[in-house]
This record gives C-alpha cells, structure tokens and sequence, in this order.
C-alpha cells in the first residue's frame, strides 16, 4: 500500500505545501473507488467532503422543477470536485453519479476547516488551488467543452 | 462623497473582515465607472486587478481559433470578475467589455496579495468570497442561465 503521505505528493492541490502541512492533510485523504451504482452525493445533503477524480467520469445532476434530476456536466480525470464543502452553508449544490468506475482521492473536510484554523497559510494555498480548479471550469463550460 | 471605509461595508466580498481588516482593504479599492466603448481587460494581459459590479452588464469574450474574439457569457450585478488577479500566473483567460454603462468596485489585487501575505486570514476570507461567487457562476453556466 502507497504511504499516504507520498501519495499526496501527487495531487497539485497540494503542491504547494511544506512537509509538514502536507503530512496534515495527508491525514484526512483516502483514496476510493466507487461503482455507477452508488450515489456520491446529493444535493440538499451536508457536504462534508471534497474530492479529486483520480480517474473515470462522474456525471453532475441539478433538481430543475418539475424535470426531477438532470444531467448538467460531467467531471473528468484531475478535477477537484464537492467544493461546497469548503464554504457556508457547506450543502452540496449537485447530486454527483459516477459514470464509469472511479478512482477518487476524498478529503475529509470537517477536519481539514479545523486545520484550517490552526494553520491559515495552509488554508490559502489549498483555496488557491481550488480557485484556479473552478476557473479552469468555468472556462470549459463557457466553451461548452 | 461615500467614505470608502463605509462604502466596502456594502460588498459581501469583505462580509467577514474585521474592521481592522475593511479599512486596509478600502484603501485599495475605487469606485469606477465605465462606458461600453472600452475594454475592461484583455486576454493574455497582466492581472491586476479585480472587480465587483455593482450596477450594469459585462460581456465576456474568448479568442477561438479563427473565429477571433466570440462572447462566451454575461456577467450580471452583484458578481465579482477578473479572478485571475487572484492565481498564479496572474494573467487574464478572457475579455471583459461593458455592454452597458457600469459601475464597478475595482480591488487593486498587487497590493491585497501584499496585504495576504501578512495577514492571511485577511486572505482566507476573501477568498472564501470568491470560491461561493465561483461556485453560484458554475450554477448558472450549468443551467445556461
């Protein structure tokens, strides 16, 4: 088994971190594999992690009205997703299906906010990254892509 | 004229900072207002600001290929842009242009990156901002609204 402390070194949220912010996150990371059949979450649920997709496809869902769930985007290998998790009221916005077979890294972010606390630096760099993660989004989904 | 001390009390960007924290961060602000003869900022151009608007519509461009500059969304009241100015490696992803006369809250972002850096709860909190306003865009990027 991969120590979890070399296997965040992977993942660029993270790349800027010292060794030992990095051996406190690595903490609160597990990595996952989940099935289509499962739900990874719902939207109107308390978000209480966020993930990385290592690899696979996850398909996103709104509750639009009367249309009951539908499918809004699909996330694919290297993203950040979950970010709900990070901010007020920490509720997911999305119900998240994976499509295929997936590899995630999850994060467990109600002690990641305590960490937070203690080591606000640390907060910084990892809202960098996800900052950068969601305008990388917002970018393909202006161009559709 | 408002005291911008006061005036940034208004922008739920600065909702969490102490008064301490507002009144450095009002000195780095300005009320501006433009005309849809100009560019707001260009893509491929140095970050360096970035901006809340507070009344009027912008639009925004890309450059696709051949097809040169193509509008790829509206940014509406209420919404912060320019973001990029918060990232590594500062530069613009996109086009911004007045589509009608606006009024916007501009952040000088090369001296609040000063300010993060001796106070980074300052910065922890606004970029808690920022990840809710990029998460409620990709909302609305998502239902094509």
């Amino acid at each position: 088994m991969t120590d979890k402390f070399d296997l965040c070194h992977e993942y660029p949220l993270f790349s800027e971190l010292s060794s030992e912010q990095m051996r406190a996150v690595s903490e609160l990371c597990q990595e996952e594999c989940f099935y289509p059949d499962i739900t990874l979450f719902e939207d109107g649920t308390p978000a209480t992690k966020m993930y990385v997709l290592v690899d696979g496809e996850i398909e996103v869902f709104y509750a639009i009205g009367e249309a009951g769930k539908v499918k809004v985007d699909l996330i694919r290998s290297g993203e950040i997703f979950g970010c709900s998790a990070l901010v007020t009221p920490y509720v997911h916005t999305s119900t998240a299906r994976p499509k295929t077979r997936i590899e995630v890294l999850e994060i467990d972010t109600v002690a990641l906010r305590e960490l937070f606390e203690d080591d606000p630096r640390l907060a910084v760099s990892i809202q960098q990254q996800v900052i950068q993660g969601l305008l990388a989004r917002i970018v393909d989904l202006r161009l559709g892509s």
